[in-house]
């Protein structure tokens, strides 16, 4: 971390620093410049608020040399993270293909929708069954009676389960019931949940916040992998912008950009990410072109009985074509979708 | 709600969307155009989604005519909700004014801040126990040890307190010690936390969300109300947006807005809207004159030495001084500066 | 146009209204629903703004049946515009590679780019000569000196020259030495310089504004075409976003939501998009598969030495890599690169 | 200007960053901290973009010491710039009012106007001859006829004109009639009409673009600045952000950081700022309260028949009553409303 004094700063002022720097239990390494001083502190500064010496008497500006979160980031762990997800890896060669309606309804919903993804090339299957809603008065999901419905979609396709989990209090149900823990947008930085979620062994898909930056969301993954929970998968599904046209403006830059800084996979969300059916395929297909590992996509048999996101969810033929584009962009990056082939129990 | 057809509906369509309005248990008033065919969804609406019409086929927009918030709404209660708040009232005629440290840091800090920010005009005292951090490795606040030095500030000055509960985990402690029950701006769509708030009858303070819409505001409080606790406090604290040179944007419209649109009180956090404890005196006088009943702002005994926020944070004397010119401009405004006349217990 | 009347308007002011929509031209049509009463305002609307219907005592909202834009809407011309540009076409089949530097700084630096990019591919070859820059200090172009260099590398290459235009009294010099007037972010709404432009039959590469929404690009492209030039590309180069990790946030949302909207061909670049070289090619093959017509792409033969923009330039080898990924995309989205087939005058 | 090296950065990259820092005319200070090797770019830097050090190989980042404005900064010019404005001056203890309608329509709507705003208290009269409408369709502005209008509305009240400009083809004739040249928002980066607008000397009013930053702001006015126009007024007019429920985000910080950073009047615009009439009041009050030195509002005889901008026009009423609220917070600032004592000349 470097500190960069004002230049009419005293050296009172610049004797304080360096102290607060070794109260802090770093070294300080003074620099004088024509210009500028500047105060090295060295040592393990990941875990130091820039903050404490922005404050200071003197300083002009602080700024890190390594990065805040450290878990998670590609320099102290360069090789991509690879983790088993039921049949298929994530983060490796194979592309993850996640898709099934935004809640479960019914028993019936969900197990069609799961056959029919399963059949298109789906290698996981989403489902909520705990809603974030607007709206206090809005349907907020099937809860337990959900996860069963879920629990036999799985039996019957093989498909593993990925669903939303909202409070730490729905934690043991859900570790019970579900192979992903999903973290939604709105809870990316419900810190408790993280840290409960940390301190568990299912892998989890965290959503970036609708205005969160990409070193938050590097910083929430922290969270978790502080945990000792070190399989998430981070995902990308819109952010918020001026823009009205779409629901929200995919941020395709966060691709490669994520890829570059963390080692962790990144998946992308079509559905969230424009709103719109009739943009999912196109927007897939550039997620997979920009380097991304995998799609959460939302499909319904029926998207005009939705019970929610009918509007950007895909009929599962629309989303059999989708997945064939997606397989031929796959094998020009090097890669193929990932295919559960796992024994089916009937 | 009106839903408006696509130019080249099919009767069989709209015959369709007819079925569904009843089915969602409205009546249907077809009214058909030259242009359009529109039909009107009349009845209990609020409670609604627009999106189980919006996908149906042929229909090209659906708009509310009543707003989606309804026990918020000042359409059903055009007077303004005032409500006691521990020696004064948050909502009528007086201004409210919370001061104190981002965190409670320890037992000399924070009575020392509320005997400094109560002398200077202040009629509540905030200060955070429960910290979310951006950082796992960040100060995550003291915890139940910060809410019995918060008791004791109460004690020796008769502020009342205003601490951020951050999970539903943490209800019980927090409706034990504090006076209102403050929802931050990253938990603003929890709704978990919310439902769980709206059961009990404790104040709450319910800051608006980084990148929240003023009607998801709206929607969050009608959580709250929805269940029961009508004492809610909308609190407007900077959105985020392309401008860097503070922290955030403070949405100064927001407050004329959301007193023309709600009955709530409305109150304004210049700390955090602007994060430099330079331009908090200006947005303060700003929020007042635009009609704002009260502030939220961070002091700090010693701002240099504050383990979160002291960029932000006025010194006493500072925070004195601004109550002053906040004082004068309420007077303009016809309002006045609450005081807590309640016998301090020493 | 539809203009709904608010529950409580008074006969008088739907009889205004009514006025209000003769006096404009149109026909009126009457629908009164239970919930509201509604007013068809029919015929040549696309020329009318809501607001003067909006701003009339008793009206709710104005919504338009048609769009704003004519000219460029698909809704009249449901077909691709294909555009000839100097051996090759735009819009159609093949995907149109622009390269070359930010600005042209010497007689060597561009020509020697030319022939680099030609070699790797390139169909036309960029480089400003009238630079926007936020700085009064900054460098701004060679100007007159730099077009007859540009001539030269044409001359050499053969590929067609894309040069930006910032001022209509620039105009007859431009037409005179281009083949595609570029009209950069900050000038996308200098309505004096489209309408100017709009009277040439040079073709037009159009940027999106910084901040612009996508039916602003639309308008100011109807602003060229309603003076008679139809040969108009829509370039995305990013949005003004909260994130900062990158220079600006690619919007590829407009990609296929501008295919679907107009018959405009639509470029992206992704060099402006992104802000760094790193990034370039990711963005530039996710383009190509969301459905973009061609690329606008900074190269530069010494990033290290140019300029502006040496961040985010591609070294001519790696632009090389990058135009061999572009064209596999291509092939699977059945089109292909093109290629300058024209003799080359040495 | 800091340069500071990538912790692995070779003594060859050291030594060549050193060469071209000598080759920009600056001197070079190397300092070899522990962490990282930081080399002082010392001279005149203000006119040297960070930017052709950035791409240096083994560059991380470069940081600037002084602002890239000089001209405009309060650095070197610490006392605010007053300057007259027929009868009264800006920037100074006087609070300005520019009232009017957004686009001058008849002469007898101009005039009548203008007597009104006079009566109210306004000290200077909008009116918009030359309009930038999105829609090529839309009423573009009387043209010249527009200024011989503001001409005898001038004659008949004594207030100085303020209008718009946005090509320098119109700026010959727009110096002739108009006593302040109006940049608007989408002008704010046309580098030609700026750089043309300096070589005069008449007043300029300069908005800030609608997602430019404040530095960007700066740097528009420096340009002015570097031409020789010293009399350069800044206008916070509104940000593009993701709410929409009022038509622009009022950035109330903007106006203390302006005051901060710059020795230039700063006035604000409540009536662009908001886009509805409502809040216009609520937001001039509190643009004066946030330190303001005067406010441009849009005022309309009869808004309901504005031709444009009528949704956020004042009536002349509402209009005095709000210039009677801003009068009240000025005293309290210390300030009075501006007032043009001039004879007119009947």
């Amino acid at each position: 971390m470097m500190i960069i004094m004002k230049p009419n700063a005293t050296p009172e002022q610049v004797e304080h620093v360096i102290e607060q720097v070794k109260a802090a239990g770093l070294n300080a390494h003074l620099s004088q410049g024509v210009e500028a001083t500047i105060i090295g502190a060295i040592g393990e500064t990941h875990n130091i608020p820039t903050d404490i010496f922005e404050v200071l008497d003197g300083v002009d500006i602080v700024k890190r040399i390594t990065q805040p979160f450290k878990l998670a980031s590609r320099q102290f762990h360069p090789e991509n993270s690879v983790f088993p997800l039921d049949g298929f890896t994530v983060g490796g060669e194979e592309i993850a293909i996640i898709a099934g309606p935004c809640a479960v309804e019914s028993r019936s919903q969900i197990i069609e929708t799961a056959q029919a993804v399963k059949e298109a090339g789906a290698s996981a299957l989403r489902g909520g069954v705990f809603k974030p809603r607007t709206s206090p008065y809005s349907f907020q999901g099937l809860g337990e009676e959900g996860l069963e419905y879920l629990a036999e979609a799985r039996q019957q396709t093989g498909l593993p389960i990925v669903a939303e989990i909202m409070s730490q209090i729905q934690l043991d149900l859900m570790v019970k019931h579900v192979d992903v823990l999903q973290v939604g947008a709105r809870n990316m930085q419900n810190f408790n949940l993280l840290r409960a979620i940390g301190e568990t062994q299912t892998p989890v898909l965290l959503k970036r916040g609708l205005s969160a930056t990409i070193e938050e969301l590097l910083m929430s993954a922290e969270y978790i992998l502080a945990g000792g929970n070190k399989q998430v998968m981070l995902c990308e599904r819109g952010i918020r912008t001026f823009e009205t046209t779409t629901r929200n403006t995919t941020d395709i830059n966060a691709i490669p950009v994520l890829k570059n800084l963390t080692h962790l996979p990144v998946i992308l969300d079509p559905s969230h990410a424009t709103g719109h059916a009739d943009y999912v395929s196109a927007i897939a297909r550039a997620a997979i072109a920009a380097g991304a590992d995998g799609l959460i996509v939302e499909v319904h048999p029926d998207p005009a009985h939705a019970v929610s996101d009918g509007k950007q969810s895909l009929r599962p033929e629309k989303f059999a074509e989708m997945v064939k584009q997606v397989g031929q962009i796959a094998q020009i990056m090097g890669r193929r979708l990932a295919s559960v082939q796992k024994e089916v129990q009937l």
